[in-house]
């Protein structure tokens, strides 16, 4: 018999940061950029949309980073994910961009993070944007269970739902009412003590187990 | 285009740790446990051999845990890690038994690491192993590129070598000279300061370059 790896694959914004849109829309005072993809589901027009505005205001990709570098984790992230990776692997996978969240991932001590990336000019404006693959979450679960990993993977939003699918247990954190709504069967928690004790839950029942902590 | 997420998968023992095996024929004073791949070329006989020597010499998992706990980097091992997770993404990828390395992953900040698992009896003796899955390592930096992710290897012995072939551009440290010597198109680098260089140098020729420190 192989010995099988466990590895959770966690969502970043929503379950251990906050929304680093909304940080920039509240640091910059621009409304605008509160929308989501639950306003406007068409992700591709969405970000042509964050674009456009972040042109017409004038905001750069530095004025981003300055916003967003000294991000504050969700109360209770750091010592959730401390915890989880002394008894498993950790993958965060998320669609946030690199620049958003590069500051944050020190607080973390560096787990390894999959994520999209903005692209700017010389002046700095953000021009475009570059997503690493397409449903780029659902895939690295795939690729995770073909190197015989058992995938454990936490999310809160719709983007969300396909690598909860794909992983062999998926847990919704703090989901909005439409998403849990729409998703009753996967098992949701609001709080990360309790995440963490449903992680290891399922681990234990696997025949590799989860270390003890 | 896609953005290109930079990974660097490292072997773990020769590169940032000792050799376990040894460590533990130096405690317990049991010279036969020092043969490696090198003398036995079949892995499956080596350990088959290797758990031989430990039920009859009676050391026990826990001995070994014991031995293996205060394992102390290589020198330079740790901040060589933190710079280089601080510009990019990194798996270790080893063929040690998780049991040998627990404790010290503590000492990386817990990176990601994939490797294989003794197995003992209820009396902790050592009865048997588990491989992650056949190839493991080579497995590994396929589907990582089948991610869109860049991926450099490190490693050190003949057991790396599909690995490092594997990626975009393999390193070998500190090799053998028989290894080196079956392989004088990878280049060799025998310092971690050096190897960081040419890891960045050949980051910073990507599209999606590296993060500078």
């Amino acid at each position: 018999m192989e010995y099988r790896v466990q590895i959770v694959c966690l969502d970043l914004e929503g379950v251990l940061i906050p929304e680093m849109w909304i940080l920039v829309a509240e640091a910059t005072g621009t409304e605008e950029l509160r929308l989501t993809t639950r306003d406007m589901a068409d992700f591709d027009a969405l970000m042509r949309h964050r674009i456009d505005i972040l042109r017409r205001r004038g905001i750069t990709l530095t004025d981003i980073q300055e916003i967003t570098k000294d991000t504050e984790p969700l109360p209770g992230a750091i010592d959730f994910l401390h915890r989880l990776r002394r008894c498993g692997q950790v993958a965060i996978l998320s669609d946030t961009f690199v620049q958003f969240v590069q500051s944050v991932m020190a607080r973390f001590d560096y787990p390894l993070l999959l994520c999209n990336e903005l692209v700017s000019d010389a002046d700095g404006s953000v021009t475009d944007y570059r997503l690493r693959q397409t449903d780029g979450k659902r895939r690295a679960v795939e690729a995770f269970r073909d190197l015989n990993l058992h995938v454990q993977a936490v999310g809160d939003s719709f983007n969300d739902i396909s690598m909860l699918r794909a992983a062999h247990r998926g847990f919704l954190f703090r989901p909005s009412t439409a998403v849990s709504g729409a998703h009753p069967d996967l098992v949701r928690t609001d709080d990360h003590d309790e995440l963490l004790r449903a992680i290891k839950a399922v681990g234990s029942e696997e025949p590799a187990t989860l270390n003890s902590e």
